[in-house]
């Protein structure tokens, strides 16, 4: 069995190198020469541009799955003709658009903050007059690691929201007072069976993921709800494959923020810290295979490489510190790598994150 | 940096998938054109009888390691005037004779079992004089997975023996009563740092490894003596990468059997098990890097597909089986994959255990 991957980026990659223990072939179609997929396995190099290309690349694949979201419906839609393409773009579309996904969440009864569409400059009034500011002014599609946000208060200029306005339509959502953010990563297989992993606390630094813990310090009725809202997700959408939906915990009530159709940077802990990990998970169920144990193996945090790769010496000096290099050139802002450690003693377990830690900033000085 | 591979086996196959999140590049020197290295990364197709290949492909590596041993010593040499070899030719030569590899143990004040050096028939007779018998004939050089050896006791035609000691010089050894088998993975940085996982307790089938148990259940003292032998061989040779040492249990005594100079199949449990795998730490040594913890991080047992493969979604049902394929057509006495579990808790690893040994069982009727 061959899996077909659109895009070829770091998650890509490791879907890659969770597919070759278990037989399975994959090939990543990704528009740039050097990507983290051309370097472990086969990639195709293709653009958007080149339909033709992609409809002969996904010939060659008995199943196609997603690692970048924000591939072109029509072009998946037409794949989607001859191969089975998995999660379902008809599930994806339902969530790929902003308010059509606080839509949903409203439907399975799952709060989100107060939100307001917003299509025209009128409605941006309205929503500054009808909810509690400050707003946060989004995209409805794209944007990602705090792109296409714009947060606005009273008596702001609004010329910032404006031209967001200009690109598409955009969302307006309550700013919350946030205690933490917290996400879960839940799979589904072809069979409906339905597994999910620790509710994981998450830590961003300019709208990008800096740190996950694993599980996260959340009261047991909040663990439970999380797993509840991805679950019901997952079985609505008839979704096959891997989702994470990243929530705000405020005060003891938790709140739906956005939900992310693929493997997710908050569950990269898994490798290590849990039984089968989020990368293995998908690549069985896009597979039709059986999806494996989530349970956690020791608590474990995850330190993102964003912009800079401290020596990797240093990172081997730290005990059981894991390093993933995703072969990618460091710039400002780009996620290059992560380091995960683990450990069943907490003492022990901080005194490894303070050690990543230390190299992380340092690194970035 | 550029790690080159001689052969391209399963050991290869993993040495490069614990190669690629640390940012290295790897490539392997293998003779047949469809390899387990060949399937996840660079393999160069080249024989033993092409020299100027071999030279050509080192030359493209920062340095050079083994996952087949049995590579010829003078070719090896010849890398090794311009690229480093790690482990050490030199070191390796020392223990790929039986006979030199006894008297090295014998150096260091290692027991092992009573041995003869087997040069012409006369040496058979006095072998089977001066030992207790049963005794076992082994070639001194090559063999594994129980071939090249041969068992006799008194009366027996040694007709074997003689066609066995026609292949070239043999060492006679003392089959001992075992309480059971048992190794030791131990590695050693280029700055001398060594480390040693836990002992595992091995069960071999038709001279072929077929489980091993980590940890071993042995006395303290029996552990602790194990991993200080692999540590004398390890500081003795200076050898730098993984080195495994396989020992016999006998009563309350601990006997060395004989060392493999590569990573080991009775180390694949420590993929999941131990805190970095014994492919990383190999990979980490011979490139100079700071190996990183040998620490358990729970019980963990590994059984080996050996001539045939069970069907892969019975394998994923075991809740947290991990699987293992290599590529490789299945044969009677071939391993082309292993079975990974692990469990804080006894019962439930015991549980694993069984439902794989079940599976592997039923796939060989």
């Amino acid at each position: 069995m061959r899996i077909g991957i659109l895009g070829g980026g770091q998650l890509g990659q490791m879907l890659m190198l969770a597919a070759y223990p278990l037989g399975l072939e994959t090939t990543a179609y990704e528009a740039k020469a050097f990507s983290p997929t051309a370097l472990v396995g086969n990639t195709t190099i293709g653009t958007t541009e080149e339909p033709e290309k992609l409809r002969d690349w996904s010939m060659h694949c008995d199943v196609v799955t997603y690692e970048w979201e924000n591939f072109p419906a029509p072009l998946v839609a037409d794949i989607a003709e001859s191969r089975p393409v998995r999660p379902d773009p008809v599930a994806l579309a339902k969530i790929q658009d902003r308010l059509f996904e606080k839509r949903l969440l409203a439907d399975l009864k799952i709060p989100t903050s107060p939100f307001r569409p917003i299509d025209n400059k009128d409605d941006i009034e309205t929503a500054m007059s009808e909810l509690v500011l400050p707003l946060i002014f989004k995209t409805r599609t794209g944007g990602y690691d705090g792109k296409g946000q714009v947060v606005s208060n009273e008596g702001d200029d609004i010329q910032a929201v404006l031209e967001l306005l200009n690109t598409g339509p955009l969302i307006a959502e309550q700013k919350l007072e946030l205690t933490k953010e917290v996400s879960v990563v839940g799979v589904r297989a072809l069979d409906g069976t339905i597994k999910t992993y620790p509710v994981t606390e998450n830590e961003h630094r300019n709208g990008i993921l800096h740190k996950s813990t694993a599980p996260a310090s959340v009261a047991p009725g909040i663990e439970a709800e999380a797993r509840e809202h991805v679950t019901a997700i997952l079985k609505h959408l008839e979704y096959i494959g891997v989702m994470a939906l990243e929530m705000f915990v405020v005060g003891d009530r938790l709140l739906a923020n956005e939900m992310a159709p693929r493997v997710h940077n908050s569950g990269h802990w898994t490798i290590e810290g849990a039984e089968i990990s989020q990368f293995e998970n998908h690549i069985r169920a896009v597979a039709g295979l059986p999806i494996g144990s989530t349970e956690l193996i020791a608590p474990t945090v995850m330190v993102n490489l964003v912009g800079a790769i401290p020596d990797p010496k240093s990172v081997m000096k730290i005990s059981g510190a894991h390093l993933h290099l995703y072969g990618k050139e460091p710039r400002p802002g780009r996620k290059v790598g992560h380091i995960t450690v683990s450990a069943a003693d907490q003492t022990a377990l901080q005194q490894r994150v303070e050690a990543v830690e230390s190299l992380v900033n340092n690194v970035l000085q």
